[in-house]
């Protein structure tokens, strides 16, 4: 189990009269993530709402800004109780056995054109064992390729651009993994996150990017960015690809100051509590999930 | 009110020792299309599987044949009881006032990339009036500069290739409108289906695919590709883009024949169920949806 | 006639032992465009070579250059002899009249993909008479969607993505209207220099990019970015598109400091020499150019 | 020494009123590659031109056609006289070396996007050692990722479409090539020509696409697709890319039937004439080139 409090601080100046953000900064409430205290304080005097994904937990903040400087500042701690299983004996899952919730993540998405990835997912791994261990092949793989590299890609950068390009970030590294896998008929997904234990080489702490693939009936965790041990992942928002999760989707004018965030991992041995580290196990810190479909009588 | 009777006929050779299929061929179950009478028939004998969409009663057809000939007839009928709505008091929504379930039909999908179209849309309808006679324009954009040509695009065709192709089929018309809306921040989505009064000169009855437009709350219909009146269109699937809504998605190796379709019209005049025709009026025939969020208290 | 006197500096820091420049600097000479005075100042002791192109006249300067800063000046002056012509009596060429070394300038090229833009060329400009004033019409096209906006396009940047971008600067505005023009089959290149006379607004003197069309047997002088009278334009490089005319091609690892121009008009109205002005004749600033092909007897 | 006879026979049938077609069908004549005896034949009775480029000695066939059937036949023999050397002691030439004519297929082209393909071309090639050895490991690189599949590619199929398909015909193959080569500042450029020897399984003859790459000051043969040996080439253009040298470039409305080739090679061992073979020697049949370019004095 892992403790983490951090803050997220956000600020804007809005130059429109009044400016609709949408805020997904608040941590995801599933049943293996919970949030043991949590205050928001927004700058300016205005009523907001706040939404739950009835299945992934998900939590946005909508609101109306007026001109002028917007402040938005989140704390909170978390708890999270990772599964964690044995890599050897995790399948990847036949189309028949999948469910159909899966199905929209092993369809192309925006950033992540698995249709055009298939010659090349198949030329590069399609010989190899399906399993745990060829989509670590396939993280390592994107891994090793493509550099770090802050400002070498923008909003509109996709999976195949990253694979040309040999450079992105975090969320480049995300969309071309998670593209490789659907290319196979693997299920997987984006998720949004801020994470301990960040390499500092590459800057302060800043929101992170993970994926999550399909294996045994569970999505399991990988970051083939490779900067902070994915057990330090505190989940915020999860979907198909980067267009689904901003941390912030603003419908107006503004200037943006950069995030500032915080984080650190609280320790309690007598209570199982530990700090978040690497790990030889596969770990998944996806929720139970409501089904969208239900099946009828034949 | 109108009532369509169709039938669907689907013939693969398998090649594979076993193939994967799921189908989206059953019409949608709302409380706006209602399924009079069906029946399915599978030539070869196995067990399968049908999967109803929670929210948007779209059904889903899942089985694993054998090698060897497959043929797949789904016959039925269904009455559609469309709402309908003068065109001039349908508003565009502020961000503020839309359901979150619309707003993944904001972001940018696979085949409509809205992110880049951004400034095409505001070159070409940002100065116009919003509303209901603004995304008509678009369809009238669309229509107008593109050619329909059967063969002019292929499956990993985009909005952004249409653009520049200036040609396509349906489905490459309602993802360049659906991406030019979406730039705009106007809600829009992909409905698959079949339906009657095509025009003979394009081809033999197929497969086809509309535009719904969210304004003043509600799914309007909209045919970039003006083949044949909106009113006579069965909803098969409903997603962001081609990549959701395949009538069949096919996991393996196998040789497809050309669907076969066949569709009428049922006329009762005493009952109010007429012919499906080109009407002035905005139509909507999206049924009452279930939220995936809901609302925290503050 | 125009005299124009222009100096350019260049100041770059070298960061490998050595480093290979080729620059593209000094005004081309040909029977329109003659030198009157220059000279050329380098700040490392080095050998350098000069190379001038037997055909179009451009010159191209090469050198090694070590490590440590590296100062290149260039001061000069040149007297143009415009052609001019009254724009209704040219002529687009039927390709069985075009010179053969004309037809590079009809094929496609990296940044101008005419290959991919004969539908949309044809879909706004297919109807219009052939001549002058449709590859005007061309040209005023291309001014009127995209906005000039420094820093919103990159080495990489081509005609299909400042048509869909809507933004660019001048080599972008260049490369959109040579790609439109080639899918009309209308012969048209590349020329880089520097102008006298644009816009104070649009930032400090810097390189420019004009388009060259073929009508009539002669290559027309157009500006789609609308910058500068293309009058005051001084040649330096004619080539397909911007991958032929660098003003500097640097092979190794160096920091470049931003160019540094100025220029002026000299006026000697006895002589007839003139300020640069926007006219409303057709101007032509190509000199005589050799053929690289001979006919063969029948 | 090789002697190669072939015929080329075209067919079309001519739909608009008049059609200008520019062919490029009869072979090079270069100081390697030498006409033994030729002949042309033109169904309709008109007039035709024939041009030679002065440096590279490709041959232009221009003609009007008009409306009906047009057949062209070209029969001829060439006798080429491979230079041949010890791969072992080619070098790749520093920027400081290269001929300034050589600059052009440095820079990227419209097929090959030399530009795009830096940090992939660094990725893979960048550690090796220059030189002849480094250049045959793109080409195995090359060849080995990509399928030899007729049909799956067209005209607009770039070296970046091609790195992504994993599968093209020969002028992909080439076109990637040039491309990779380019990108580590290797002069590499696109022969189109019939070829002897080819695989039968891979179809009918018909007309091919090799690469020329430039070290110590020559141009060597390379095929990376593999189909045949680089010895019984009979070239026909030369130019940066496929967008240069096509066999033949149509300007109007026409139907065309596939090209119908014949080649076989003759044997006068006396004479020191051989089979076209594979061969260990690095092969160069470019015959000796006009500079377009002078050098001025100092």
């Amino acid at each position: 189990m892992v403790r983490l409090k951090f803050s997220i601080q956000l600020a804007y100046q809005v130059l429109d009269r009044t400016c609709d953000f949408i805020f997904n900064i608040q941590p995801a409430c599933t049943d293996r993530q919970r949030v043991l205290a949590e205050s928001l304080s927004i700058s300016q005097p205005l009523a907001f709402q706040t939404f739950m994904h009835d299945s992934e937990g998900g939590r946005y903040l909508r609101l109306q800004a007026h001109a002028g400087p917007l402040e938005v500042i989140y704390q909170g701690a978390v708890e999270i109780d990772h599964h964690m299983e044995d890599p050897a004996v995790l399948r990847e899952m036949p189309v028949s056995d999948l469910p159909l919730d899966a199905l929209c993540y092993v369809y192309p998405s925006r950033y992540c054109q698995s249709d055009k990835l298939r010659a090349l997912a198949n030329y590069e791994f399609g010989a190899m064992t399906p399993g745990y261990y060829r989509v670590l092949a396939i993280q390592e793989w994107v891994n090793r390729r493509t550099r770090f590299l802050s400002g070498s890609s923008g909003s509109t950068t996709s999976a195949l651009d990253t694979l040309i390009d040999h450079a992105g970030v975090c969320r480049d590294f995300a969309h071309l993994m998670i593209g490789l896998c659907r290319a196979l008929n693997i299920p997987a997904r984006f998720v949004s996150g801020i994470d301990y234990g960040a390499d500092p080489s590459l800057g302060a702490t800043d929101f992170h990017a993970y994926v999550e693939v399909m294996l045994s009936g569970r999505w399991y965790l990988f970051d083939p960015s490779g900067v902070a041990p994915p057990m330090g992942l505190v989940r915020l928002g999860t979907g198909r690809d980067a267009a689904d999760v901003a941390f912030a989707t603003v419908f107006g004018s503004v200037v943006s100051e950069s995030p500032r965030l915080e984080i650190e991992a609280l320790v309690d041995v007598e209570n199982g509590v530990y700090l978040p580290v690497y790990h030889h196990q596969a770990l998944s810190s996806a929720g139970l999930e409501v089904s969208a479909f239900r099946e009828l009588a034949g």
